[in-house]
């Protein structure tokens, strides 16, 4: 057993605090990481405050997780000692299911579904899967902490040239729109809005502009247009403003709705093409105004799509490593971790907060 | 100009009756068409009544039309005399948008869209289209009438072996379920469930199951549940039975509502798969209940389809032909119209009522 520290809470209420937590000794397929970075995704929020009415206490959040391989278990050959590897929102699938079979473990049907990196329950992912090969604890921690420990197939690599701080947020926000994108066939030459600028939205269109798409970024905040333009969107505009929208109705191949809260799309379909896709990837809610006399006058879906499959990771980590593309971070010490829990709550951090993990110790 | 005999409308108001229109003769690329078998879609009762605010009357519906060539125009070459043609939902669209182009006509982006069959606006397609060439009257007529003229290309053959009163309901209702299947892909193996069991339902149900699909066909209405599997639905189950869906949760790559009102879905997104497409052609209102708690953990769509294209509509008569499948009709006489529009409008009609039209005569 390894005794380890984290940040985390132990209520609802509570706000999060240092504390000691076990780790298991990495078993045959897994590897203990030493953890540098970790981004704050809007959801440790959620999770943390039990908003989602499903958080198991004490709760150590971080799913946006990079760091230095420090021992691997007997049988993991991929990562050697050193390496600089990264940990996204899964740990572990039922591997039985078809979508597991399929590569995509972000849509485990097994009766659990996959193993998330925090919260996740700590109970076997298949009927047959021993029970013992699980963690020991009632839910899984995650990477506010100086240690985690993997199986090491759901560890992916961090390509060199990527800044190790600045691939964290790549593991959560770049792969939950990257791989919509890839899914939908988003394309050099199609016309794409971003709905949304903040963690995921600037991440999709950095992304979406390094395929070649031309990236129109649709904001609540009037101060972010300059921004979305100076990270190289074509253009951008307050989403409320008719003089700049009404012309582009028609228009887009591709919206993607990063925004976190429930919203209404029935005027933003009029911005879509014929076989225009309208993906939300922000919110669970109910999506509002899903007009049908916009749907199939020009043969229209609006979509859900949940993180994306270990591939998928993988690949936007080397997209972006091979085409110079980064998350804007601001690096913040854990210490301070509540107040930047505040901040993002009101769409303070430009635009991803990253925890550097020496800040723990 | 041909006096022509018809049953239409004056207002919204009035019941059809019996009157006489001019008919222009056939231009170059036109055919004069001597109606036999019309088709009663539930949209000729809306148009009649003006549900939709966009009724220029006189209107004289029907956009189901199986007849005989007449006569054809000096440079109409596809058909000749005494060949049986059908005409569907579209006589005419622009020919020069990204759709026309790829031979999408029903999603037409020219100035006025495709030119409907009946109740369609007779100005120019384009701005470079001349005026002459439209038929000089306020609105077009539809098939409740002994002729009709149509431009060659918008014609369907209505191929040997098919009954001509049969092929009527296939000019709408067949092509407007089986387009969407063909778009999305459905094939055989497949698990397909229909919404709603009418006109368009059971249709949907006999194609899909033509394509090799398990089809299973949820209705409100207990008495067609038999019917429903003596068409050849794998099963069949009333849409608000619990205990029968429950277990069908996650099964279905492909769900079809052809439910002619506005309906929650939220429930029915169980029922479909990973990727699985929930597709609307019934009804044009806001689609209630587009969860995306649901669509993002199994990255399912819900989208909107209108009609077909020509080259669908020809695929689907031909796809009928050659594996015997028919819709179930009822051959009723035109002075019998206003009873039959309310026999549609109860639901009443086993499954698609269809107007010989020698009993205009």
């Amino acid at each position: 057993m390894i005794m380890s520290l984290a940040y985390g809470t132990q209520s609802a209420a509570a706000p999060l605090e240092r504390m000691e937590i076990e780790r298991a000794e990495p078993k045959d397929d897994e590897i203990q990481i030493e953890v540098m970075f970790t981004g704050v995704c809007h959801s440790d929020i959620h999770q943390a405050k039990n908003e989602w009415s499903n958080t198991v206490y004490p709760c150590v959040p971080g799913h946006e997780v990079v760091g230095r391989v420090k021992k691997t278990g007997a049988k993991a050959t991929r990562f050697k000692e050193g390496d600089i590897v990264g940990v996204g929102c899964m740990i572990d699938s039922c591997r039985a299911c078809e979508p597991c079979k399929d590569g995509d473990q972000n849509y485990c049907e097994g009766p659990n579904g996959w193993l998330a990196t925090y919260n996740g329950p700590m109970t076997p992912a298949t009927e047959t899967q021993d029970a013992s090969n699980m963690y020991g604890r009632d839910n899984t921690f995650g990477g506010y902490s100086d240690t985690v420990v993997v199986k090491e197939d759901f560890v992916l690599s961090i390509p060199e040239g990527l800044d190790p701080a600045a691939a964290a947020p790549i593991l959560c926000a770049g792969v939950t729109t990257w791989s919509p994108m890839q899914h939908w066939g988003v394309k050099a030459g199609d016309s794409v809005a971003v709905l949304g600028f903040g963690g995921l939205g600037h991440m999709a269109a950095k992304l979406a502009k390094g395929i070649g798409a031309k990236v129109t970024v649709l904001t609540s905040t009037p101060e972010k247009i300059a921004d979305a333009k100076a990270q190289g969107a074509d253009a951008a505009y307050v989403e409320t403003d008719k003089t700049a929208l009404t012309p582009l109705a028609g228009t887009f191949d591709f919206i993607l709705s990063t925004v976190p809260e429930k919203h209404e799309v029935g005027a933003l379909l009029d911005l879509l093409k014929r076989d225009g896709h309208f993906v939300v990837v922000g919110n669970l809610d109910i999506v509002d105004g899903v007009d049908n006399s916009k749907l199939a006058f020009k043969r229209q879906s609006v979509s859900g799509s949940l993180i994306g499959n270990l591939q998928e990771t993988q690949d936007v980590l080397d997209f972006c490593a091979a085409n110079g593309i980064a998350p804007e971070i601001e690096i913040v010490d854990i210490k301070t971790i509540n107040e930047v829990f505040t901040r993002v709550e009101n769409g303070e951090v430009r635009y991803r907060a990253v925890i550097d993990m020496k800040t723990l110790s």
